[in-house]
């Protein structure tokens, strides 16, 4: 009998991760047994997509499980592994890009790291060939089995370790929050001058294409990359209302300058 | 007679912009006439693409075209426009995002700009439909000539003001040449602990589709969103070897917090 026939899972979160990895591992063919949320709206939505049973208090979550996947903010996870008494013979993994696995260690004997390297929300379709999977575990058992999960579905996986899964998070705040966080601040100049932010939507279509391919060091471009002093100044002055995006401007502007000055000397 | 018939064209500049556009304006039935660029190389290769003479001295530039098209660096539209006796009659744009279309006065009569919001490369297939043009003119009817030229190669056109696009090229730094920048960064930190940086390509790629629907400002997520201190902590523990990622990192968090805090209030 194929694993996925008979083991059950309880999902820990019906946020994002939460939500998206049950509905992937429903089509993929495994049993959500329960899910947990702590707001009953969010549990309802979950239980009633994949249909399993819904709880909202963790004293509530079912002991006959095989595998528990604790998609939940960081500090409520380590609240739930340290409250909460696991079945002898269960897995248990965290879905954290910035927790360590140790956290289960006297607490269960099979535990793991099952983190997808996506901005995922709940809405998202399920299509998780573009979502890699970063797995570690406290055993070779049980890194194969979550290597086969990650297969089934659909995503590539890494062997990761903690600690590259540290660097690994840090790296994807650089290339997705604060990505985020600069396309909000094109916006707001756009805006404050009557401009659609539109207009530089191709642009950031293509700069993300275009490191699909290439190295983002050959693909640096700008007045700082130019160190186009004038521009620079010119822009600086632009920003003067608003110290914040000055200082952003600068330091980005100053670290461009720093690795060009660094590939020169080579 | 169409316009696009008799309508003899000569390029400023052989680069990025100057071939891309001669490149579109040659499929789009336009005849270039000549192509100057400072090296040889470049000339050559260009003028062999669109079948037109090429020339290295801009004292050999000819002086019966029609449009004059200047897609050189900054500096060298401004040597160009103040050192070139237009003929009485042609017309003349510069391609710049920051030069101001003043810089035309006194020089020619009919004169404008058009400045086309993308990052293009040389080698980059002509399909100018992702590229939206900004245009400006001295006068309406060439402002009109401007808008068709656009339509024809393909590309939506927006009239800016030179204040206008000054917004836009500032606001194109931070959606293009940062967020390159800090797909450089990411790259830096996976590459110096053996990570590979095509684990992050599928999370940039969704994060600039995103965008492309909705507002940046209701996709921010990340530790500086959750105001998530021990994790802000540790990466900036992570960062301690680079002064300048430190920087970045702490005035981009920064950034985000006040914008969260600002919608708080309200």
């Amino acid at each position: 009998m194929e694993i996925r026939e008979y083991m059950k899972i309880v999902m820990l979160g019906a946020g994002n991760v939460g939500s998206y990895m049950s509905r992937a591992l429903d089509t993929a063919g495994y049993k959500i047994l329960q899910c947990y949320s702590r707001t009953g709206k969010s549990a309802r939505e979950l239980s009633g997509l994949v249909g399993c049973e819904a709880c909202t208090d963790t004293r509530d979550v079912r002991r006959d499980a095989d595998l528990y996947i604790i998609a939940l903010s960081d500090d409520a996870v380590v609240g739930f592994i340290n409250s909460f008494s696991f079945p002898k013979n269960a897995m248990a993994v965290h879905t954290s890009g910035s927790l360590d696995m140790s956290l289960f260690k006297d607490r269960i004997d099979n535990y793991g790291v099952f983190y997808p390297v996506q901005t995922i929300n709940k809405q998202a379709k399920v299509d998780p060939g573009s979502i890699p999977i970063c797995i570690e575990a406290s055993n070779n058992e049980m890194l194969e089995f979550l290597a086969v999960l990650a297969g089934q579905i659909g995503s590539d996986h890494y062997h990761l370790s903690s600690h590259q899964r540290h660097v690994l998070h840090l790296a994807a705040v650089f290339s997705n929050n604060f990505v985020n966080h600069l396309y909000y601040i094109a916006a707001d100049l756009m805006e404050k001058h009557d401009l659609p932010f539109d207009l530089l939507l191709p642009l950031i279509e293509e700069t993300a294409q275009r490191v699909q391919k290439e190295h983002p060091a050959d693909l640096q471009t700008g007045p700082a990359k130019r160190n186009d002093k004038m521009i620079i100044k010119e822009h600086l002055e632009f920003l003067s209302d608003n110290e914040q995006y000055k200082r952003i401007y600068s330091e980005l502007s100053k670290s461009i300058l720093i690795l060009r000055d660094k590939h020169r000397d080579k």
